[in-house]
């Protein structure tokens, strides 16, 4: 590591100047921060540690992009394991097998650039400095598989930071910081925000709450929040829910609580799953603050469906489980306004309902999961798909991905365990009788009667 | 894992029944740790996860001795690594040589006990309940060296856990919570604090000051905390600074800050080193908010110097790096009360500070570093040591452990780089001039001259 | 105000200086206390107000006793009404009498000392500051009758203060920062807390509570603490509630809650009552987080009892409402231990009982209203008189002052309202049928059988 | 007081049921709330009073405006100070004179809607009820004058609870809750906050501060706050400070802070004057974390001076502080598009500051004070005019009250508390010399050469 520079800045690095260093930083050549990852790995990590970390961080942050990009493939290659190490602890154990020995095998093949990662987290805002620059990678692991054990590593150590006991649940509302609540507005990702009238809507009413889950380390930061309506019944379409003239109940009046969004922000931690966790939580404190809760559902959207329609339609599988009739109605899908006619839109309703019931219960990914991903994230926490809505969502994205349908999935806190084990363990789809039903109706004459004739 | 009554209980074990569980629990059967565990690892820790991981740290708090041991034996064995998955992940690295099948085989090779660990940490208090699990380990250690592992397993995770990116640092005075205070009160290793009345007079003068480390999930335990007095000149003695009825200055009149008691509260954090942080942060803090302070200074105790000396006189080597005359002077520690005698004390002052320039300079352990384990701490932070001082601490446990001696090291900021690099990568003990010609002094005539002649 | 010194330092007084001022204060020759006041009563209070009133209240602070004297006597004085412009307003009242003149005649009459005291207030620390100034004011206010019209000044100032509206209720408990606990130690009233395992005692047990009001100007002093006991029944002696070795229950267990002490922490308070809005919104507060307490009772001193008796008893009274028999046989109070002998105990019981019912229901103070100042509080306060308990306090106090003897209120809040009315309305001393009846029994048989002959 | 319906319902009125009535309130027949008043006062207000002030505060807020109205009268004649109560205290005065009778007087005076506002205080939200009444009454007051001393006694009360030494000092910026973000965009008098976007320009930029004064009962309403830029010199314009598009500098480059709005937020306090406090403790915090500031400065609007300016010119007193140049000159203002067209405005500037000048520092109020209320303000809280700048607001609302002007008042530290003595004793208008020189040139030649020729 003769590299004069670095360590001359190194020799100068006391704390006392680690303050100007840190604000009056020029970007470093970009070979620096590998030779930065090199020191900062190679010292005991005690008395320059924090510095190099955040010097590393911050150059990191003002490097150009192919110099990231170097960095993270050093992450890749240089940080990565190194092949003898392997080899001798291999030895080691075929001479003296054992857990202790396994032991040894285990931290030889463990990649230093994990050892790299924990210190670079030293920093203050390390942290999130992470997250980002794990966010950067997922954008080149496509084109640089290299990167793939890179990503694997930033899983593994985000998992274990971002353990749910360390995670902390705060409701959002209109008392909440403008820089949290901006946040909010940008990644809501199911039904957008338009500013902050329309923020001020989904929180301040008596009838509306907002959840999120926050890190110690990321204090300004929601990674994961919920939006909450509460309601006399079950809805079955989002505009009344978020209409502007709508009037407000008292949440004393509430029975049924409705998680209508639930949007992960952070990218960079994306893999890391706090979902589960989140609506459990809620709904635990939903209950205690408001007895009269009965039910707990999910308005939700059908992300897949119409693609997976689609593809079907161009192959002419349709009639095979709708039944020519029902398969003949879709053509009605192939004029552009077809919801904005209140006929046409009542003819498609039960051929898609029918479509939807087959798409959720019997089209598969091929690992034998359901297509549907939003489907696949309840079901996992045991939740059941309560209703199928058609006409629910009309805004032109609700009708490009779903033509209009989205979804309710019941939290009924007396079968959550339960359903979870059906899912998980027997891989057994969880929907009520009136979905099934639907798949019923769905299927042609021939084949939904055969049953009965067994 | 045919248990009946595990399933039965995991079944009914709804997010619905786990606050009654939590509250009205029975010590389950000792088999059923071990079995909660195997249940925890084969879920996909999804939907019961938390309430089983409260489950088994519950169990495993109410459970006998035995029951507790043979959890721990069980982390050793039937958790640890399988050696059948390393041997496959060998073989397919053997196939296909490259980062990838490394990362494989490191992931076959790491013991299911850490992800049971990670998953335990889901639990409310989870943190703090594998912190104690961990201590009670530390206790077995000896007699079960299958536990060492384990062990090191634990240290691994909880140095990401308690990276010092996650601690916080809080300032402890008289306005801090009872319950926090009471723990300083047990956890005080140094100098033994005697009741409320003696805390107080540590933390409610002007010219003191206390700060500890803090983790977001132990929010009452103090992870480790350090003891200051702000003072006029670095002391020689610490009777004076904890005098009841000295006179305490403004902190605006003191130049130094003394550093005088610094303890690690959590014994089953043992390995995970906060100290050197927390030296640095406080000097900082100290600094921003005290611009008159100029010198940052340890008092600390000696604690081997005793024990060393006496297997030093056993042999009779005393003789060669003191001589004959202060060696001989060195029988006066057999009167007990030599201390009490102001002449034998003042005979005894100079051998005895020769005898410890030697055992700080020249004593080593076998890795080479120095013998005294509280000097290998702060040289290692980049502290130099300063001063030796005779009759510092006449104090039952002061005599002995160190026949009165104590030790100044001083964190000089703009050394502290240097400082640590010398010591770090060249093993060089750092002392100031005064501290060196001590050593010189002692040694006998003959060798003393030896560089002279040269 | 001629005062060359005054005026020098004054115009000196930017709020530049005033940091140094406030710091290195010297105590101010006497005089200045009262030119001080002259020149904040003087200007507009609007550029130096805030910086000259702490310079007053630093000179009072510092001042020899003489000097705080004579500035007390000039708040008479001095600072009283000015006759003249009372008589000028009499004058414009009588020429155009209305509720204008009035009011200028209502604001002729303030005493200056109102707005001086007012300004005062505009110092950092200036409410505490005079509090304390009216504590050291009530120790002179035997002597110097002059200076009554200036505690009623105050009264009326801190009543508007310290209105219910401004007090925050804190629970206090064992993660209260201990410079609070210390004073709730110093400042409990009823029953000595010996230390900090005492308070403990009474903090941290899962069936002990306590509340304090706290003003958003003095955060660290409570105002007012009541000390809370959960139990299974309303209790009949003092020494098993506070028993180091009792068994605490949960507090899901206890049906009552038993205020067993309040205490007035502020001195400089006496006079602005909080004792009755505390009581109330603690019952509040424990019944909602509480619902399995049924009743809300006090176990309370008889503070007055044993020095009526010994009145009643030197003027031979005493037979006129306890008969011959029950008269004769209080003389076994005057064996110093009769407490100690269980049987002289005994024997006592009934004719104590008696005498303080007949104390209670009959003894009255000029005013008309019950001799017993507790009993004056609670029954205001809408309680009743539930039981009294004989040889409840055992305390050397507690037979000193009652032989003792300690009382239940009740404070049923079906009846609270009406209750307060009953006694504040009408004078009823409201008492359960049990403790009339020991009132009956008390009398002597000729007037007891009286009203049946009627 | 024989209401029935009150009587019925104060009897119902226990604890218990005062939750339910907080909560399905209807509105109260008018009548009712003068008998609420009368009850509040005749008692003792300790049992019932918290929940009967709250019946009251619900029944104004939910009462048409004739009823709050007739409230408001009977504030002022009711709830008067009572005539014979005012003339047995003057003839005991008059038989005993002293300071006790002369209280006696003075509380005999006090109208009893004073302890009434103190008991309504009571309530929980009952300050800033009170403060929404004093609102409302300020809009009854010029055609109902007997309203005038409730007003005053509203203003009285007002000032001791909303003492400086009550109110705390808050930092206002892009972390503060949405609510009260809200609030400061509905409040700011000044330049007109336009939504979101707008309000984050001015708070979240590294150059910009602003903060408000908070009362503990009003969390949530700022009662005024100051808005601060930060630059490197004083401004002599609005726009720039407020572009869009403008750069920021960081904090550490700035000289000058910049109070370019100040907001009173509360109309039911007009009169209760926070301004003074606000600025000079903005300026201490300002210096403290910023210790490169030198100059503290307003940019001010002129608010009467265009309508003064009309004045004059109506009756032909322009020429008598012009001359006659500059006064014809005046005439270009006629041109109703004149300050956009470049030569035109240049050729008004010098006017117009000469005309400002005069306004200044000669036009003055019947009470002798100067004209402008701003100045008024600044003046008296030590500032001084140190320049006026033309074309300086060119908003439709800047030329319509200032023709475009400007002021810059300067917060001189050491100058202060002289300059406000200056002002306040003596009258003076500070000014710079800048100022006054304009004044000198304003003068027509004869008067400006006189002070030469004496």
């Amino acid at each position: 590591m003769a590299n004069s520079f670095l360590n001359e800045l190194l020799h100068s690095l006391s704390d006392r100047s680690r303050g100007l260093l840190g604000r009056s930083r020029s970007a470093p050549v970009p070979g620096d921060l590998v030779a930065f990852g090199d020191q900062l790995l190679s010292g005991q990590g005690e008395a320059s540690g924090v510095a190099l970390a955040r010097l590393l961080l911050d150059g990191y942050a003002a490097a150009p992009p192919n110099a990231r990009l170097a960095f993270l493939m050093a992450l890749a290659e240089r940080f990565g394991t190194d092949p003898d190490k392997v080899e001798s602890a291999i030895a080691a154990y075929r001479q003296l097998p054992g857990q202790a020995s396994l032991q040894a095998l285990h931290q030889a093949a463990e990649p230093p650039r994990q050892e790299l990662m924990r210190r670079l987290n030293l920093a203050p805002g390390g942290t999130a400095a992470l997250v980002r620059i794990r966010e950067e990678l997922l954008g080149h692991i496509a084109t640089e598989p290299a990167l793939r054990p890179v990503n694997e590593d930033f899983v593994h150590l985000f998992a274990s930071w971002f353990n749910r006991g360390f995670l902390v649940l705060r409701p959002i509302d209109w008392t909440t910081p403008a820089n949290i609540l901006e946040r909010i507005i940008r990644y809501e990702a199911v039904h957008r925000i338009r500013g902050w009238e329309d923020l001020r809507r989904r929180l301040e009413p008596a009838d509306r709450r907002c959840f999120a889950f926050f890190h110690p380390q990321l204090v300004d930061e929601p990674l994961i929040f919920v939006e909450v309506a509460l309601t006399r019944e079950m809805p079955d379409a989002i505009a009344p829910l978020l209409a502007a003239d709508r009037a407000p109940i008292r949440a004393e009046e509430a029975t049924t609580a409705v998680f209508y969004s639930i949007s992960n922000s952070q990218r960079g931690l994306a893999g890391v799953s706090f979902g589960n966790f989140l609506i459990k939580q809620v709904v635990e404190d939903l209950r205690r603050s408001l007895p009269g809760l009965e039910t707990f559902a999910t308005l939700s959207p059908v992300p897949g469906f119409a693609a997976w329609l689609a593809s079907q339609r161009a192959e002419g599988k349709e009639r095979e489980f709708l039944g020519e009739v029902a398969a003949a109605a879709l053509a009605g899908l192939d004029d552009p306004d077809w919801s904005e006619d209140k006929e046409k839109a009542e003819a498609m309703r039960r051929p898609l309902l029918s479509a939807a019931a087959y798409y959720f219960l019997k089209a598969k990914i091929p690992s034998g999961q359901p297509i549907d991903s939003v489907a696949r994230f309840h079901l996992r926490n045991g939740a059941r798909l309560e209703r199928i809505n058609a006409m629910a969502d009309l805004s032109r994205h609700g009708l490009e991905q779903a033509h209009g349908l989205m979804a309710n999935y019941l939290y009924d806190l007396d079968q959550i365990e339960a359903n979870h084990e059906a899912f998980a363990a027997e891989g057994r789809f969880i929907a009520s009788a009136g979905v099934r039903k639907l798949l019923l109706t769905a299927l042609p004459a021939r084949r939904r009667h055969a049953p009965h004739s067994a």
